[in-house]
């Protein structure tokens, strides 16, 4: 698959943009630091005035840039921030997507240092966001800054979008996209929210997984119940939401609700071939992610099984005593996080209806389970073929010396459903984080060769883009 | 079963008795406020003094009842109050235990008055522990006063006990206790830490409940894992922990332990028939835990699954987010407290090594799975037709005017246990308030009603004692 590695070429992109960013290296670590420095968790009710900070930090650097029609819009939660820089008469305008908004930080106790005290030590940067995905923005403005430092204008047009609700379901920006439509006019899509392959391999993401994901009540009584006095005689709401969730998925990995899988695409022999030359290590895999064993769907790989086919996680669940030692209680209500990763052709919205009904089948009497829709989005796939694909593969061979390998994630970035079926555009995932950077974990990290690289390819596939015919 | 109410007997007690008791009706209602207005909540620290001042209460009281090496035992934790009345030779002695401290107040929002400044208003008594187990000590101490007074010593030894730590594991008594042998040489023992059973009807409890409690750990990996990246590839802690606790008991309420029946006393037809005339009304016991239904265990009844019937519930579960809205991660780990609660002759030790082995048995592969034992304490029956539970019935039964009912505890009272098979007693549970009292809950109450009968009992009770033979 991989071609074997060789030189970069001798002068990937223009030389003074070159000495430009070999002479802004520590300022541009330091813009990073401090975009990672504000708390941005759009989930977190509390970190409202961070997400706004956040936006104004990047709106300044934006007007810094030269850009027109900067703007931080207000929506119901989390601001956008839009700006353009359309100096490329003729060329083909590129919509840029990346989001300031952050996972929560918690676990606390498992960082090592603060989650919002991000630092560069020994050339990796550790902190909330370093990885995903404000690394991204500040190469993305960084490479910009270098080209101005230059006197360089990019050969494309490009219209910027920074969302702040990427974590949390992105749903003022689903709000505005479709109301915005002439300020999104585009020939294609650029989002860099992915990474690069396992190993540190260059990679261009074509498939993303879509998700469904809502939450399970189960309620037995307004407050809890003495285990001695009751324990027999009334549903437990935890063993009920433990039977529910047994019921979703067999131990074959396997997605019980009927119907789940009536939509899905299968998978052809050539991808599957495709996919099982990739150079993936299931036991470095294993290995990283330190667990006992991995653990795929029946009758697929490990790799198609967390990136190609669909599947279900509980993502948290609780109730009753979680202290040390001993309450003899029966919980009053017990409580689950619930997801399903989809490809295409899923829709998050059958799929919802589908496990709704569903646990209501399976709910058991003597209790009352509620089944909430909290967001979804779907699944997107596009060609290698596609010139804008083949135009960011150049621009990675460039500066990294190896053709990048074409991959599909497990992950979901809601909005590149919405600017392939909403706006029509054609998009192109190119992102520069090594893939197991922790991005949802404590102690996420991004390296500064990455970083570095990454704020390189994008100089150049300014470039690369330009070739792309409008409209393709 | 019971039979039709009838007067009680002309003279229950002795006129002299019955005359000091009248006398004294407002000193000894002043005496339960009293005791009640210490807040010895045995769980919080910050009570630590007050666990104090309400052993020195008691104390005192005996000392005014001319009790011999009457002692504030210090622990590592409550003190234990013990004291003697040993002036019957020849006669059975009687270890008499109860308990002065109490469960938290909280939520304190919930109560209509301060739980710590109780009343007496409307011929009930308000505020925390005047059920349980304040009025029980008081009913006993007043008891004696009164036969005191009227110039009767009781005609069996008692030895006291009041212990400190009833609502926090009783962990210094259970130490004290083998060590104390000598001192606590008895034929048999009373608790008064029960009630009357559903709807203010005169009980004597012959049966507890046991419990074996445990924690089950399911780990994955050192940090969470993002949804999108791995879902498919790894087992899911909270997956595979719902998978468990669904193995452990069926929809039917049957306990799948391997082996967990084998030691059960099964229920006898005539203690089923005996059960089953219980006064007990199933749907305003539901509509009292406000549950959608009820839920027992297939092949018997409510009453029987909740009190002679052993029985699993998880006490609490917990894993990954648990916040409003979302995070797309796999939990790093799931974990559950899961009890059972055992029946005659069902050995904690025992059911937790099943308990164990059968978890490491269904777990899955891809997970760590611990299971950790937490504490156990077995379940006791005394005998109807043990003479020591005739003499307690015919006590109730000459103050109350009807037949006490025999029931069944779901709960466990651990001190039982120790009283049985360390000390080897026979055991009487009787006490007097009603089951509603709102024990565990805010405005927990007693009425004057029961606190009256159950002191004149107590009188009448040491009498009846006195023929129980020696060493039954």
């Amino acid at each position: 698959m991989t071609e074997p590695t060789r030189a970069p070429e001798p002068t990937p992109i223009d030389p003074a943009v070159e000495a430009a960013l070999v002479a802004s290296r520590a300022a541009r670590a330091e813009a990073l630091l401090e975009l990672a420095r504000i708390p941005s968790v759009s989930t977190e009710p509390e970190h409202a005035a961070d997400m706004v900070t956040a936006a104004e930090w990047i709106a300044a650097r934006l007007r810094g840039l030269g850009a027109t029609e900067v703007e931080v819009i207000r929506t119901d939660l989390h601001p956008i921030v839009y700006g353009r820089i359309h100096e490329a008469p003729g060329a083909p305008t590129v919509l840029l997507y990346t989001h300031f908004d952050v996972q929560p930080a918690d676990p606390l106790e498992l960082w090592e240092t603060a989650p919002f005290e991000p630092f560069l030590r020994d050339g990796r940067f550790v902190g909330r966001g370093v990885a995903d995905d404000k690394g991204q923005i500040v190469m993305h403005l960084a490479a910009l800054e270098a080209m101005r430092a230059a006197g360089k204008s990019p050969a494309v047009n490009i219209t910027f979008v920074f969302e702040g609700e990427e974590e949390f379901g992105s749903e003022s920006l689903f709000n505005w996209i479709p109301q915005n439509r002439h300020r999104l006019a585009a020939d294609l899509a650029l989002i860099s929210d992915t990474g690069y392959f396992e190993g540190n391999v260059p990679a261009i993401t074509i498939g993303l997984r879509g998700i469904m994901y809502a939450q399970i009540d189960v309620e037995l009584s307004p407050v809890d119940l003495h285990s001695g006095q009751y324990g027999g005689s009334v549903e437990n709401p935890a063993n009920a939401l433990a039977r529910i969730i047994t019921a979703l998925k067999g131990p074959d990995g396997r997605v019980r609700i009927p119907g789940f899988y009536d939509d899905v695409v299968p998978l052809g022999d050539a991808e599957r071939a495709q996919m099982a030359a990739l150079p993936f290590d299931e036991e470095a895999f294993r290995e990283e992610t330190q667990v006992p064993a991995l653990v795929g769907e029946s009758g697929y790989t490990i790799l198609e099984s967390r990136t190609a086919r669909p599947t279900l996680d509980v993502n948290g669940i609780w109730g009753g005593f979680q202290g040390d030692g001993a309450k003899t209680i029966i919980p009053a209500h017990a409580h689950a996080k619930v997801s399903t990763r989809l490809v295409a052709s899923q829709d998050p919205q059958k799929v919802f209806e589908a496990l709704r009904e569903y646990v209501a089948q399976v709910a058991p009497p003597g209790v009352k389970v509620t089944t909430t829709f909290i967001h979804g989005g779907e699944a997107s796939l596009t060609p290698i073929d596609h010139p804008a694909t083949q135009a960011a593969a150049r621009a990675i061979r460039a500066i990294e010396g190896v053709d990048p390998v074409f991959i599909r994630e497990g992950g979901s970035i809601p909005v590149t459903a919405a600017f392939d079926h909403v706006l029509g555009l054609p998009v192109v995932l190119a992102g520069f984080p090594q893939p197991n950077s922790n991005a949802h974990a404590p102690n996420e990290w991004l390296d500064e060769r990455n970083f570095e690289a990454g704020t390189r390819i994008m100089v150049r596939l300014w470039d690369e883009l330009a070739s792309v015919p409008s409209g393709s």
